[in-house]
């Protein structure tokens, strides 16, 4: 039996996920993981002239084409969802320029995949849209010169940092259609644990997926084991540990059925250290390869929790810790 | 007969606006309008020693004195959504921490008002959640030294400019009670007439704006007369001049009843040229005045229809124009 719970909205109509897009990096493209992506790119500046230009082409590409997976055309679309890292989502408003219909503009950093389909989730169950489609991404050149370093310094990355995805994707969630299907949303409260180390988002967004599973599993009264998959977004392999050890201590055990996307995209070697992050991370692989498996029903039921780290550099320099936020779909084949 | 449109949504059980607050800096206090806004700082640090933490803390007191005015307790709120101008949105992300609820996130720059009431409305509609608080609000110091100069090098500003309001604005949206009802929202698409000036927002908005209340008419098969008030956020003297112009291009004419926050809520003088402008403007003229007005049954019909330029200082330093969006909501006393 389904208990309403103060975070989690059910959605009785289940809307579908019809279609789905990713595209990513050249480096994206070298890993194991590179043969699952709709599209690699050979040159991370897209034939654009700055990266963030190409950040930007990339999602278009992403929503365009997510429209036609789904076999829509622009005039079934109701309204565009996205959101990315750069300041004021510009990535997301430059690619919404591109087409006719409504843009609604969200953030909620790395978590802004799970945000943006609960969002479009209400929007179609609640009968008011037939169509939306979803979209976020990241690029790694545009990430670091805006909350790190110029690329140009050639920094050194500590050991617990991870590496931005160059990527993005995009989704149609519709109202009809034998495609997977997002069952609820849990809406996730800001968990703040007192990391201030810009570069540990992993240890900084665990507790923040950790609370909102916990709280999914008792509102849902469901248990790890219900699900074929719990895939995190972007907690890195320390993020990833953590979020175990924290679920074990709220007396659920997730290590059984847990994968994050971060740990899955790249052959961690000591670039990427913890693995990837980035609003992208969990957009293309999301968007590809879980996708993918959903629809051959390889996976039947899974809760998608994408994590998000709430910082910007002024925050940071004003000494503030690093406030997090994990909104998670529950999906059905 | 309300006729089925692609960009506006229907609310059949019209969500209830409950209870508001507003609170705004000293400058704002001073003027003609400063005597219907809630609280009014003496100070626009509000005791903090940055302006961003104060732009926080402004939004964290409308939050939580929303709450209060709609006589609910933290307990009855299913979650926040709410946005600023701020890079990241960290107004709203750290406010956010200071409460138990989800949080959402939503960026639509200065549009991010009646966005966020949109998805409230939307959630509690579809009997998803049962009250949800929006909030948004802005900064002059803080805007300034984020999308134009440090204030300490005293730059001279353009006849054309508009000052950036220091407020902040919440408001409860609720599944029923007798107040103020949201009935529809018209969501807007991203409209761009290439300008690039990022001193005249007023002119780059006005077009979206006017398309928004373009297709709100359509759609809803309305006229502007059937409203007692047409609201735009943050247009300044200059915008509101314009969209009244292009709204008789589209054969409609709203300058009997259009009003605009912006020229509203200062005595202009030399230094705010075109009037108010920032998240904060519309939040706080809103959330005071007019939210009163409803409630005395003053206004009994009107749209709200903030607008919001959707550029960064990266978007503007690689030669881009200013897209904009407008999202649109009718409200009924």
């Amino acid at each position: 039996m389904c208990v309403m719970g103060k975070h989690t909205v059910y959605f009785k109509n289940k809307p579908r996920i019809t279609g789905t897009f990713s595209v990513a990096g050249p480096k994206e493209g070298q890993s194991n993981f590179g043969k699952h992506i709709h599209k690699i790119l050979s040159d991370d500046k897209f034939g654009e002239d700055t990266f963030e230009k190409a950040e930007c082409k990339m999602l278009s590409l992403a929503i365009e084409n997510a429209i036609k997976n789904a076999g829509k055309t622009h005039a079934d679309i109701d309204a565009l969802v996205s959101g990315d890292l750069l300041n004021q989502i510009i990535s997301s408003s430059f690619a919404a320029r591109e087409f006719d219909f409504p843009y609604i503009g969200v953030y909620n950093a790395c978590s802004t995949l799970s945000e943006a389909f609960s969002i479009a989730a209400t929007l179609v169950d609640g009968g008011y849209m037939k169509n939306v489609v979803t979209g976020t991404g990241s690029h790694f050149a545009t990430a670091e010169r805006q909350y790190r370093y110029p690329l140009e310094l050639g920094c050194t990355r500590p050991p617990q940092s991870q590496w931005t995805v160059t990527g993005a994707g995009a989704a149609v969630v519709s109202d009809h259609g034998d495609f997977p299907k997002i069952a609820s949303a849990t809406f996730g409260k800001v968990v703040d644990f007192g990391v201030t180390d810009a570069n540990n988002m992993g240890a900084a967004m665990a507790p923040a997926a950790a609370d909102t599973l916990k709280t999914l599993f008792k509102e849902t009264q469901t248990l790890p084991e219900d699900y074929d998959l719990i895939l995190t977004g972007d907690l890195g392999a320390l993020g990833s540990r953590l979020v175990k050890k924290l679920m074990i201590e709220y007396d659920f055990d997730i290590s059984k059925n847990h994968a994050d996307c971060g740990e899955m995209i790249y052959n961690i070697n000591e670039e990427e250290y913890q693995g990837g992050s980035g609003a992208g991370c969990s957009a293309v692989v999301f968007n590809s390869y879980i996708y993918k498996k959903m629809l051959k029903k390889e996976i039947n039921k899974m809760i998608l929790v994408a994590t998000g780290a709430l910082l910007s550099t002024v925050s940071t320099q004003q000494g503030e810790s690093i406030p997090c936020v994990a909104h998670a779909v529950v999906l059905e084949s």
